[in-house]
């Protein structure tokens, strides 16, 4: 089981798991701004991986949009166009994490899948606390205690302490299709370069001396 | 921040709550058989303790319910009316409460309310592994790890260790509006009397030797 938003990470982290498993992916949508976009990278990287319409599915989590709070979901919050500084950005969907990896445990106990994959990046991060390994350990022993006790599901972020330049690095070196991707936070046919996702992911490919091959509106 | 599924044990946890905090309530519908009926027991539950419209909300959990594989879920699977053997009974939704106590966490950091009760019940329950206080234990873990520094949530679960007779004779010490409730796993407009929630819910009544105020089919 892969959760894949459609961005770089997730891609990447996709492109790790086909090495080894026969995964089914997981795509979320919860009001963010991004969502048709997103989902569109979603079902083209599903399609580039060849993954069948039954191990492909979508969640809607309109609970977490109409929460607002975040400046991913709540149409009156600006996404910022600087770099993220100290604490939790206002980009930050409060443990929207957890609602992702909760319906991929369930799934994946259905389907007696055993782990969850998911591209969460907490060195090199945008600093959100739902992206630590230390909520992952925690979720992840909470999924065993909460499931059949013959259900033991591990929780596999392989990019959690990797930096975006090793990444990008990674994702070329799997052929994982960083063409089809979206990082960008803000809707719109390109990306705007400007949001701290652009600039950790544009940044991501400078040190690794690579070009991202999407288009950039800047 | 109390989840209340319109139940005879969130009634009663709703209740305690009720003694020391002004909880906001969150119910959820997952396309179980009973949504509408659980729904208005939740309502009338809300009003019964003047429960603001601000402080009451709906998840939707279109996804647990699309999943099926469980007979509150999948109309082919039928609900038993026999009581629960061993193991775990058909009628468990797989990790259900994570997708719960995640919806409410999420509103509870915005909130910024310091704790989220469960009405679950371990020792005289129904068997799912996700009512088991090893699972909310691990639940908080993840909880305080996932959201921000500052909000350190606690999972309280008043009832987990308790006997349906104790929740029932708690129940009226509180004067919780038990009539109000609905526990049964069959869409009716009376309760069966016959599913493994009408079975727990009258040996409850009968041990504790207080008459069920609801109507029974049977």
């Amino acid at each position: 089981m892969v959760l894949c938003s459609g961005g770089l990470d997730s891609c990447v982290t996709l492109a790790l798991a086909m090495e080894s498993h026969e995964p089914a992916v997981l795509h979320a949508t919860y009001g963010q701004r991004t969502a048709a976009r997103e989902r569109r990278a979603f079902e083209e990287i599903a399609d580039h991986f060849g993954i069948p319409p039954a191990r492909r599915r979508v969640l809607e989590l309109s609970f977490l949009g109409a929460l607002g709070g975040s400046a991913l979901t709540d149409p009156s919050i600006p996404v910022p166009r600087t770099a993220p500084g100290g604490g939790i950005p206002v980009t930050y969907v409060p443990f929207r994490n957890a609602h992702l990896l909760a319906a991929a445990v369930s799934w994946a106990e259905l389907l007696v899948a055993p782990a969850v994959f998911i591209g969460a990046v907490e060195e090199d991060g945008s600093g959100y606390p739902d992206c630590r390994e230390s909520f992952l350990r925690a979720f992840e022993r909470a999924a065993c205690e909460g499931t059949s006790p013959r259900f033991t599901p591990r929780i596999e972020a392989p990019l959690v302490h990797r930096t975006k330049a090793e990444i990008v690095r990674l994702g070329i070196e799997l052929g994982a299709p960083l063409h089809l991707t979206w990082s960008c936070y803000e809707a719109g046919d390109e990306a705007c370069g400007a949001c701290e996702s652009c600039r950790l992911r544009l940044a991501g490919f400078r040190a690794a001396g690579v070009e991202d091959p999407i288009r950039y509106a800047t």
